[in-house]
């Protein structure tokens, strides 16, 4: 397939937006997305920012044409451990009905995918009454710094727009595509600690120092109740309740805790009070521990009490939740509990709002919703249903797309997130893949809802 | 002075006994010491192991000249961080009356200085009635595994010696040396949790796994109560109390709280029931996180739930307790923290029991001394003074000198132990360095002690 052929070429450019040393594959990975868009019949511009520049590409005209806001984001995550790749991150290769790489789930196939699928249709139909604005950002993997700049600078042209369309969530299976309603927000921090002003030896030292890996050991182990929620004052202050709707929705995911025990490798989910597991990872807050580091890491022993120890640190966070409160939240129940002898710093990565939209049709209290959008809900649903085989289900999900919650605060336009990746895709792990089915159903299912949308008018 | 270029060349050889990488450092460092002691007039052997080669010299006699073993060991810790060092760790520098290099204190710099004087005297007495064993060990900086065995095999000639001389323990200052009366034990294991198989995106999948850096937190966070001492249950059982003498020679130790936290930069030091900090750097057993590790550990942030992390730690044991116990009872109350959907392997790395010598002329109870022993420390204590110009301090040290428990436990022999590194000797950490003057002044204080020795006979 030559779809298959494109994103491979695409994944080639190792585009680690969180490591300096990666500027080359980043560059790449942006020359390549711009070509995507001028091949797809395009207008395409580059548009610079503090770090890594965004991709534009657009297609105007008539004001009674729908206009679809289209984003994807052309950075990975890093790709280590490199061993644990089956091949290489950087070299894609197709197994089994599937194309491996980094990349290829998240986010460089899926938005690949819908551009291809765009790019059919725009072939077949040259005169299609659709406006098109699309937007592949480079940031969004490091929480996306530059995008709230770009979005105030382009307010003017993407408030006028009708929705946010994109794929960077997941479903079930290729069986089940999700429409997903919602996304978690995130705040990121690393908190550092210090201890002795040099590292000491544990036999001469041990006993009169407090070990700051003691300490961090202490303070993240504070961070959750025995009852396996967090254990920091207000976290949950303002959390939205779960609708009854999205309780039914769930109940139809193709997803038992026998199954997802089984997919993870455990002998028990995490148990928290308040929700069942497969419920926490789409409508409970989190804190987690993504790093933790300090002292000897090398083979065999070093008998040292470290200067210093670190933990990198994320929350998940739903609606009612506000970020720069959870921010201050977090960092005060930190601060508070650092002992004597131990000093902290802590850095502040990320900070951005859990999103939520009520499809039409469902119960509970819709948002004020445009009628392109309102319509949109029903046309990709029939297009997921004509092509995947299987109404989709609406439903939120854990993962954050942190511009999501930025487009509609400064543009007002919500979105529809249309779910092309699955839990194999082993998302931000090795052996990272995309089904080749999914590839192809997607760009049809993108074709069809597209020239629907286009002929439904505004 | 010549001794400093000696010292230095033994330095240049990386003898970490760690990491197999150093292979060629540690022959080299061995060839070296094997050569120290040739020319000093000893009959060297140099005795395989399954590891590192222990290297033998000999000076042999009739029965009626007392016998000394001198132990050193020329293996030597990492050097890493490898930034923190002013002048690089294996290029010896002198500044300011300093030898800066790893293995400057810990322990080529006191053991070179012990055979540097022994050689003058040597050179200069050459029919001197004293016998001697020297034993360089290279593996004490892991815990010496193939020692044991080499002492099981050396047992007729060791058992018939009267002590041993070493120096591989601290002084506060080259104005007040201490001569060591005893060593914490040390057992150092690490354990490794898993829980996911493999990593997790954190927003798909957080709030249904057990993060196994939280586990990690957790467990380490509870292996210390909020008075300060170890919570691990029969940890303090069977420990022998502190006699007065050893509380009298601390008071006149010239170290103050103030000058200690000054020393580590620290704004307090840690507060532990039933000791003072200073008190518990000798006198307590500890437990002590050497190394962390799980995760992201690179720049900026990864929103992953790790497969894994582990946490390195020791323990220091005090007279009384059995390191094969306290191994038993630390996993033992870390496989019962272990939370669901984690499973955890500990490796077990160290075990030696404490070791205490009661000098003659103390109240307490002596153990049964040999006669030489017994003026030996009278003869230490006399030469100690006439060259560093103020008697010793007869204390226990917080560090382990691992085999010396052993040595006691297989021959019988105690140990007489001269401190001649600094607080500011910065052992196991940057910028490792000796003070000229302790390398001048030691090498007098050996001629002079064992000239005497040699005159007072058995």
């Amino acid at each position: 397939m030559d779809a298959v052929r494109i994103i491979s070429d695409y994944i080639r450019f190792p585009s680690v937006s969180t490591d300096p040393a990666f500027a080359e594959g980043m560059a790449g990975a942006r020359g390549f997305a711009a070509k995507l868009l001028a091949s797809a019949g395009l207008a395409v511009e580059v548009v610079e920012t503090p770090l890594h520049p965004i991709v534009l590409g657009r297609r105007t005209g008539p004001g009674s044409w729908p206009h679809v806001v289209l984003y994807g984001h052309y950075d990975v995550q890093p790709a280590d451990p490199l061993n644990l790749w089956t091949t290489p991150a950087f070299e894609p290769s197709v197994r089994a009905g599937r194309l491996y790489g980094r990349g290829a789930a998240d986010n460089k196939g899926p938005h690949a995918t819908a551009i291809l699928g765009l790019a059919r249709l725009l072939r077949r139909r040259p005169e299609l009454p659709l406006r098109l604005t699309v937007l592949l950002e480079g940031e969004e993997e490091i929480g996306s710094p530059s995008f709230n700049d770009f979005l105030e600078k382009y307010r003017g042209e993407l408030a006028g727009a009708d929705f946010v369309l994109l794929s960077d969530t997941g479903s079930p299976s290729s069986e089940q595509i999700v429409v997903t309603t919602g996304l978690r927000g995130i705040i990121g921090l690393e908190l550092r600690l210090t201890g002795p002003q040099m590292d000491l030896h544990s036999g001469l030292h041990g006993g009169a120092v407090y070990n700051p890996i003691q300490a961090l050991a202490e303070i993240c182990a504070s961070l959750h109740s025995a009852d396996g929620r967090v254990n920091i004052p207000g976290f949950y202050d303002g959390i939205a309740p779960l609708e009854q709707w999205e309780r039914d929705e769930l109940a139809r995911f193709p997803l038992t805790e026998s199954a997802y025990r089984k997919f993870l490798g455990v002998d028990a989910l995490y148990s928290q009070a308040g929700c069942t597991p497969i419920e926490a990872t789409r409508f409970a807050p989190t804190l987690e521990f993504n790093g933790i580091g300090g002292g000897y890491q090398g083979e065999g022993g070093k008998t040292v009490i470290p200067s210093t120890a670190f933990a990198k640190i994320t929350c998940r966070l739903v609606p009612g939740q506000d970020a720069q409160d959870i921010v201050r939240k977090v960092s005060a129940a930190i601060e508070a509990r650092v002992p004597p002898g131990v000093l902290s710093s802590i850095l502040v990565r990320q900070g951005n709002n859990a999103y939520h939209v009520c499809p039409p049709r469902r119960t509970g209290t819709p948002p004020k919703q445009n009628p392109v959008l309102a319509q949109a809900f029903g046309l990709a649903s029939e297009a997921i249903t004509r092509n995947f085989g299987r109404p989709p289900l609406f439903l939120r999900e854990g993962g954050s797309v942190p511009i999501i919650g930025d487009i509609k605060a400064v543009t007002g336009l919500d979105s529809l997130m249309i779910g092309l990746f699955m839990p194999d895709s082993n998302l931000h792990a090795p052996d990272e893949n995309i089904e080749l089915a999914v590839i192809e159903r997607g760009m049809d299912t993108y074709e069809d809802f597209l020239e629907k949308l286009a002929a439904a008018g505004r």
